[in-house]
């Protein structure tokens, strides 16, 4: 019940489930509940629950003994991303379970198909990885390990839909899974850039805020092709492919900053510095700007503009 | 004077300059007038104008003749992508203007330095890429070629802040510039994991439209790192950047693409299918979000939020 977890938990009660929430660190139970009401009043605040925050309260029992999840058709798993305290976790949740609970981790590190092989039933064991805040973002990645039953995995994809997520579904455990490729794909890009002297850490973040943030929340990358006219960018793929980075080491630039001690606005070194005012400045901003971008990406939600259609 | 030169035409008039647009086609002239009135009236609806659009229209001339440049400090030229018909339009301008007169192409296909060598002062002349519509982005590119002036280039990028814009700065044109590049290096990659079979068309759409588009807009991609704790970041790099595609052919499914003379929504046939309606539903829909993303990204702006500072 970190950060995450509660949050999670809380994007559930929302869609009106109930939800057995383990807290079984000594102190960890009251923090919790803070927790939770905290966030079911920013949710309410939001225009984001149906009925009064204390409803949903009233659906969470907090306890600290796994036994507690026998009544449990879905456990999800959020501790942190260590292979020996997953381990001791999935084999306390599998002796209490019943053989037809789908057990589920958060990982975003450790592959599927490996943590899989540490309960009884892996064909019912996959990935669902949430975005920060669960309850007020819309991504959603499901993935399968090498044994996991495709059924469990459409059935957890038809779930989330009525969590109003958009998830996708990934039916191999591919390292860092789709978001993250995509996401370094334009890293090394960037930084190899920098690196050869021809743009800059903030120049890049414009490219990225004012170029694909005026468009990517409506379209993702191939609908926007579609809308520029697909025909103009064969002609640039020929040419550019050949000149993008291919290289697999850890770029100088991240290395110094690691080197430095750096870890970002958490200690205010970074790729930029900040005060400790500016740093706390970005948490307020994020926060609020994720809660406009949650509520115009639904205005914006292909089913309510009639575009429903398939994707080949 | 078409859909481009109008667009950035207007995007000068709000910011308070006097235009001399030239349409040397017969019959140019009337339609991109008409076109002014309605660019005009967009942004008035959208609160972007400190006047109204009579005070802005009078202060365009729309000309016929190349002789009107004369009086240009700054010629900008946005003629379609073609290396002979840009040779010509140079050198007519190039007869006109004087010496103190910069002169800059919104090309995104030829290299800087090959058309600067069209003119007769090449230290006067870069790359001045806006994104469409050029009068509700906040993107501009600025990019030198080998023997642009950089001082130029600087008093440009002085320019394009006084017209509300967020200038990037490229000091030497490298193919795609930055903007493109990055997108590319995204590109190749979501398509090699579609043609291995790892996701789809509509699913990798969907982590970029929900995942990188509820944060890319307030923070672009380094930030992003900050904020998540660079740190994360390292490990993951060591560990995915050598499994990252490194493809310089043209992935198969484009190509299919192009075989079936697919252009994406204008003539219905791309990564995805459209009727008729849904294609004018996308182009309603993309106007729409582009005005509630110019006006929110305007309201996080770095230096409303006070978070003003240096990148390394």
């Amino acid at each position: 019940m970190g950060l995450m977890g509660t949050s999670i938990a809380v994007s559930l009660l929302a869609s009106g489930h109930r939800v057995i929430a383990l807290a079984p660190i000594p102190g960890e139970k009251e923090k919790a509940y803070d927790q939770f009401i905290d966030l079911l009043q920013h949710m309410d605040k939001a225009g984001m629950l149906k009925s009064d925050t204390k409803t949903y309260l009233d659906a969470v029992t907090l306890v600290e003994d796994y036994r507690a999840l026998i009544e449990c058709k879905l456990v999800l798993e959020c501790v942190i991303e260590d292979m020996d305290i997953k381990k001791s976790v999935y084999h306390k949740i599998s002796e209490v379970v019943t053989a037809d609970t789908v057990i589920a981790s958060n990982t975003s590190a450790i592959p599927i198909s490996q943590l899989q092989l540490l309960v009884p039933y892996p064909e019912r064991f996959l990935g669902i990885h949430w975005a920060e805040p669960a309850y007020m973002t819309r991504f959603l990645e499901v993935t399968c390990g090498t044994f996991t039953d495709p059924k469990i995995a459409d059935e957890v994809v038809s779930l989330a839909l009525e969590w109003e997520k958009e998830p996708t579904l990934l039916k191999r455990d591919i390292r860092g899974f789709i978001t993250n490729r995509l996401m370094y794909a334009v890293y090394r890009e960037a930084l190899s850039l920098i690196e050869m002297g021809h743009t800059t850490v903030g120049d890049a973040d414009k490219a990225c805020r004012y170029d694909m943030g005026s468009w990517v929340t409506l379209m993702g990358i191939f609908r926007r092709m579609d809308f520029m006219g697909v025909d103009d960018f064969i002609y640039s793929f020929r040419r550019l492919f050949p000149q993008l980075s291919n290289r697999t080491d850890v770029p100088p630039l991240i290395k110094t900053i690691m080197e430095n001690n750096g870890r970002g606005i958490h200690n205010q070194m970074g790729f930029y510095n900040y005060s400790e005012e500016e740093a706390k400045d970005w948490e307020e901003a994020f926060a609020d700007f994720n809660e406009k971008m949650y509520h115009l990406a639904s205005d914006y939600n292909e089913h309510k503009l009639g575009l429903v259609r398939d994707s080949k």
